[in-house]
């Protein structure tokens, strides 16, 4: 992977997103604040400023990474970074209103170490809640004074309908055979489901510094391809593991028989591991020896590798496309410290 | 109810909702196509254009009420009907919207006698595809040259979030005790459910015709206001039925145990009646003796007569709105024969 001396190692891109925290999230919470009662308390859970009772609690334990790409990327091509604040709540609020229905699509009971909120709540509140948060984001943008918040609504929601498009593929191809899914497809769903916001992100920022199409579109591409690496990394760390640093057990991904990027690579792989896989992935995977063989196997099939390269790859793309939008290599300083930040899990 | 003479027989507003669906239909049918295939499938369902397995079929059943709101509004204040398209359209993404999410919350298995999306599809499809026309009818706006479009945006979407907490609280209202619901609060989830779309449908009508604050505000609260009064109507045929007209039987909303406005009035009116529904109300209500008898309890507690005079009282008011937002009786007749059609049912 591409990386940079002040960089590497994350010092710079956790201290900018503590700050990004510590400026969006006010605006983000008033933002909240002026939603209907019952919505607002199950929006309030959800962000983790209040327990399901009502009571105060920690705050958002969202890393704010959108907010902060929008800002920095704001920042980096000469725009005021404060007249983008509606951007970047607008970009936040979209994130989770995707996390409030992903979760009750996907089943999930547990995020950020406590209960879904369709999980407390129920799904009525939660797809209620999710509903809001949208229309909440549009309403931010829409009632936004800045020149540049028409054309970035339209953005937003063209981005929203690739978010939908990325999470249903996602549900279909979880519905379909191991062996049947093409790495085309997996890599489609994951440039909509993870790409895309990010790359919106970037956008957005670029759009509120008043820069011309080809450089937003360098953005977006920047935003985008760094969401991929991040996907890749992220799919490595499923199988493989990295419990130091994210708490997410080693094969975790693989016991969930999850069609993850790595996997899909080796049962495509055309290899004699791609067989073995295959059987592994028609059973179940409990114990840590199966968990274990499995691993080895998609190693052995190149899909391990195969992620890695991958991974520097699109890192390598995202550092292209921020070159053009933005070639002094110190101006581009905050917005490649996040994107290593994101991806820098394994390394 | 108020009724003019040209307007009584709902034939102009039954003309005029034709039209409607001729000039909105493409426009409608052509922003959805936009949409990725698969949510483009669903979509395509529940619009009535595609049978489950991409059919063509006869095309929308719905009667395209809130799209002839805003293109009449439109006219009636001097704008063209024409440049308000998209606005006519976003309102009916945002129709349809609701109902895909309400189908999957209320886990209702059936609407205009098919399937709902959820219950073909599967609830994860049903809840993107909800959330991908939302997304659509904000694209629309956005992307709409119209001075008004972005107003109109803002608007939309402060709806959406009133029609979220209309949702919400008609859940809410649900899950608990018949007796302990107030008339206060059935009335506000009646305004924000059913009035509030009505409303910001008349209310982007007059954007778009370039009127002034005073003139949104009227025109919004005559679509409100006749969105109320539709609401009793309804309510009087949930329980006493129109059966010729609707389809609805007799008594369907006391067999389903709702809280419906002539329900909560009677429950709530003091009268020795009241009691007796309750008590009704605490037990299965399953056989025509039984609905039947609930029926005459609430039109002895007085729960009829009192919704009649509501729904008189609610066009009463719609009318004054119009009345100040269009002072010409002859201009504003389009508006007032859609008010008298959507609440004449049972007139």
């Amino acid at each position: 992977m591409t990386s940079t001396g002040t960089a590497t190692e994350g010092h710079e891109a956790a201290a900018l997103l503590e700050r990004t925290r510590d400026a969006v999230g006010p605006h983000l919470r008033a933002a909240v604040e002026t939603l209907p009662g019952a919505i607002r308390r199950v929006a309030l859970y959800h962000f983790g400023w209040q327990d399901a009772d009502g009571t105060p609690t920690a705050g958002p334990s969202g890393k704010a990474i959108r907010p902060a790409l929008v800002l920095a990327a704001a920042r980096a091509l000469g725009g005021d970074a404060e007249s983008a604040m509606r951007a970047a709540v607008a970009v936040e609020l979209v994130h989770n209103f995707t996390l409030l229905h992903d979760d009750v699509i996907d089943e999930d009971t547990t995020r950020r170490h406590r209960p879904t909120a369709w999980a407390l709540f129920g799904v009525p509140d939660a797809v209620i809640a999710g509903d809001a948060l949208l229309a909440l984001a549009q309403r931010l943008l829409a009632e936004d004074p800045h020149p540049a918040a028409m054309e970035a609504a339209a953005r937003l929601s063209a981005c929203v309908i690739e978010l939908c498009a990325g999470q249903q593929a996602d549900c279909a191809l979880e519905e379909r055979e191991p062996r049947d899914v093409t790495l085309d497809e997996c890599l489609a769903m994951a440039t909509a489901k993870t790409g895309a916001l990010l790359g919106c992100a970037c956008a957005l920022g670029a759009l509120y510094a008043g820069a011309d199409g080809g450089t937003v579109r360098s953005m977006d591409g920047f935003g985008r391809e760094s969401g991929l690496a991040f996907q890749f990394i992220d799919d490595l760390i499923g199988i493989w593991g990295d419990t130091g640093r994210t708490g997410k057990p080693v094969g975790a991904d693989l016991a969930a028989h999850k069609k993850s990027l790595p996997v899909v690579a080796a049962l495509t792989s055309g290899t004699p591991a791609a067989g073995e896989l295959a059987a592994l992935y028609g059973g179940p995977m409990n114990t840590p020896g199966e968990v274990g063989r499995a691993a080895e196997v998609i190693e052995r099939a190149g899909g391990r590798d195969w992620a890695q390269e991958c991974a520097a790859d699109r890192m390598a793309r995202a550092v292209h496309h921020l070159s053009r939008a933005v070639p002094d290599p110190a101006t581009a300083e905050e917005l490649l410290a996040l994107a290593e930040f994101v991806t820098r899990r394994t390394h």
